[in-house]
């Protein structure tokens, strides 16, 4: 008889993991079923904001793979709308119920994929279920979110969070004509980056038209009839025909923890490098997963489709009888806000100090292109770096076209333990279309070696 | 009584050492004067292109610093239209022409920086020093070009040579509506690519309106009184009112080689880590001077201002009294042609087996962005990777806007000696305008991830 595989969540992680392990394994040797409460499989989270305003105009186009195509090609039998409601150890068994008949049924597996991804942050403030109230999470939420608009065509909408999300909301809000206002509790959006550079994202969202109330709490929502009229903060309320939710996601790990998978400090589920639980059957990965930070060496829970999709690889090619490790992240990320390119790797200051390194850091101002090519365009680079060793700890930037990819080359180098004493001299590419002779990465590398002798030779 | 350097030419490798000798010893310490045949100093070589197009409108544009900047912020006494002759080692001082006055005198020094850059390939065919035959090395040559085109209006124009220097300039005459012709002797242009890249680079030649005669070697020129009317090549005469020679270069090591100053087999100028030479006062940097190819371990010449610029900066801090060294390079290479861009780094699947190692290639296509965004553009990436053990050893690049800089990460990774089983994993940047959530790169690891482990299962 052929083992059995359930996986809970069918995204990038849960869908990875099956295919990878479908490659392996024929379907008489390994049954894959994946159960997912909401309506699609595998699409782009990332694209919503993109839907949203319309960028993207079709939806399909978001959707990867969908259970038609899984069932064809991979044999993998995909069953949207059921909801896992219990993992059951001892009898290796899951409680499925069908949403759209309201049956409930257990579904025994050999092996279980747990892959149930992040939740919103969804404070318990009074009138957060109030109508006109969005997260951004699952496609469905950006299908209710565009229906909306489409429908209400809102004068005046009120974001609350300035992270990725928020961000890229503010800026779809902006480009569809509404009044757009932003209700962020730190000094500065963004706050995945250091003030002094969120400060930078700060200038080009007012420019665009959105406009900020940073260092402002939310304490509730005003309602008429059960609809949102208003987002009531710290500092006075924010009239809003529409609210938006951006206040980031958590390990949704609810199933797993009344099961008795262990969950670690970060929050998410623990795993090993092959993406085991401690349970024996039990597999994890994704956003609901942990994963080790390279650079501060802490177990951390980071949601990001493109570690979703690597740690459900490891996963299923381990499912699949072959073997694969996940090494970890070194915590890049990018957005686009407005016209500006946003990106960053590694730690912040903040985060630096609460890994235990003592830190020197240069901001430097230069362009993306040879200075006298057209369109070479500004671009700020941020390093952080080991105090006395140099060795390079984290890396953030703000430009326009063409900055924010080369986060990647810190990233990298961040990977490899590098110094910016080592990285001034890596062969980048040059070409005036491209890069001054020094390129950006490698100016701001001599800027942070330079600060890094004048502290030795201070303390000598 | 202070020590003077002598710097024999006043570019990008001659002028950074200058500099950061300065930096760290004054002008009562260390005299400094620079000399070069040439009229400019500091300039971009690497932008003539862009000004004989018109893209760059203006000379000065390309010069970063001139010998009036020198004198007042460096205390450092650059004299243009001032050829070296002749290195006498035993007296230490070189014979100095003033190119303008035509006076010849001694000039001595206690260390001495050999930047004499490199010369254009100029092979001694029938007709090559004919008017209307321009190269395109220097910035004087750069006038000279711009000049003719702006004086006699050719309608028509051939190129010798499909590298770098040749590409761009197809691409400048194409854009001033000048009928443009290529003669290359291999069988695609850009031959630092492998020609299934370089058909790539042929093919989108082609669309822009060049005319490539491929497969051909130049065997002379045809002129009438004195001016070049033709091209003749193994396949017949080409007419032409202006020719480009853009064969390459060569290290300028005569005045060295004469001198007695050891020249390595790559050609060019023998140095240590620290840019010396094995004559004790002489030192050398840029594309007179060798590099360690770090992934070949050979030592080569490769003219190109970044290294120019890198090499000139570590013998600059030596000069200095402080410590550094130049750790090699890997190979990388960029350029734009048309609304192509193209890099490359590493080895080539030539190159590679030259250098010994066996080698599995894949070739992957991909998008820029997440395909469903807008400008999502196409990207073809080549690895080349070391059999059984994974180890990257080459990458190629060919693409639409976004597409070169990728080039910088596996730059990277050859760099650290990774495997593209480790980069796989490595935790680039995504987000929907600027990346699929598996990155080109990435992909391309994968797949050529894929082939390594079939031929390890197939030779076992």
């Amino acid at each position: 008889m052929s083992e059995r595989l359930v996986v809970i969540g069918a995204d990038a992680a849960g869908m990875s993991a099956a295919s990878q392990a479908r490659r392996r394994r024929g379907p008489d040797d390994l049954e894959i079923v994946a159960f997912d409460a909401g309506g699609y499989s595998s699409y782009s989270a990332c694209g919503i904001p993109y839907y949203v305003s319309g960028v993207v105009a079709d939806l399909d186009a978001l959707i990867a793979r969908d259970p038609a195509t899984f069932a064809r090609d991979f044999t993998i039998d995909v069953r949207l709308r059921h909801e896992v409601l219990a993992i059951d150890l001892d009898k290796t068994a899951v409680l499925v119920r069908d949403l759209e008949g309201s049956s409930e049924r257990w579904e025994r597996f050999d092996q279980l994929m747990v892959a149930t991804g992040a939740i919103p942050v969804r404070p318990p403030l009074p009138g957060v279920d109030a109508d006109g109230i969005h997260g951004v999470q699952t496609l469905d939420d950006g299908v209710a979110l565009r229906s909306a608009i489409e429908a209400d065509r809102p004068s005046r909408a009120v974001i609350v969070g300035g992270g990725y999300i928020g961000l890229e909301m503010a800026e779809a809000f902006c480009a569809l004509g509404i009044d757009t206002h932003l209700v962020e509790a730190g000094p500065q959006p963004m706050s995945t980056l250091d003030p002094d550079m969120g400060a930078l994202v700060a200038h080009t969202l007012r420019e665009f038209g959105t406009t900020l109330h940073l260092d402002q709490r939310v304490t509730g929502f005003d309602t008429v009839d059960g609809h949102v009229v208003a987002v009531v903060t710290d500092a006075g309320a924010l009239p809003a025909e529409l609210v938006v939710l951006g206040l980031g996601a958590r390990p949704n790990v609810a199933l797993a923890q009344t099961a008795g998978i262990p969950i670690g400090p970060s929050g998410a589920i623990n795993v090993d490098r092959r993406q085991r639980t401690v349970i024996e059957p039990v597999w994890s990965a994704g956003d609901c997963a942990e994963k080790i930070h390279r650079v501060s060496g802490q177990r951390v829970a980071i949601a990001l489709g493109t570690h979703a999709n690597k740690q459900g690889r490891v996963a299923g090619i381990n499912l699949g009888g072959d073997y694969a490790t996940f090494p970890g992240v070194v915590g890049t990320a990018a957005t686009k806000v407005c016209a500006l390119e946003v990106a960053r790797t590694g730690l912040g200051e903040d985060e630096a100090a609460a890994a235990g390194f003592a830190t020197e850091t240069v901001v430097v101002e230069s362009t993306t292109r040879a200075g006298y090519y057209p369109d070479a365009a500004p671009i700020t680079t941020k390093l952080i770096v080991e105090r006395h060793s140099g060795r390079l700890l984290g890396a953030q930037i703000v430009g326009r076209e063409g900055a924010a990819k080369r986060i990647d080359v810190l990233a990298l180098a961040l990977w490899n333990e590098m110094t910016v004493a080592e990285l001034v001299n890596v062969d980048l590419s040059y070409a005036p279309p491209y890069a001054p002779t020094w390129d950006p990465v490698l100016i701001a590398a001599r800027k942070a070696w330079q600060r890094v002798e004048a502290t030795r030779a201070g303390s000598r």
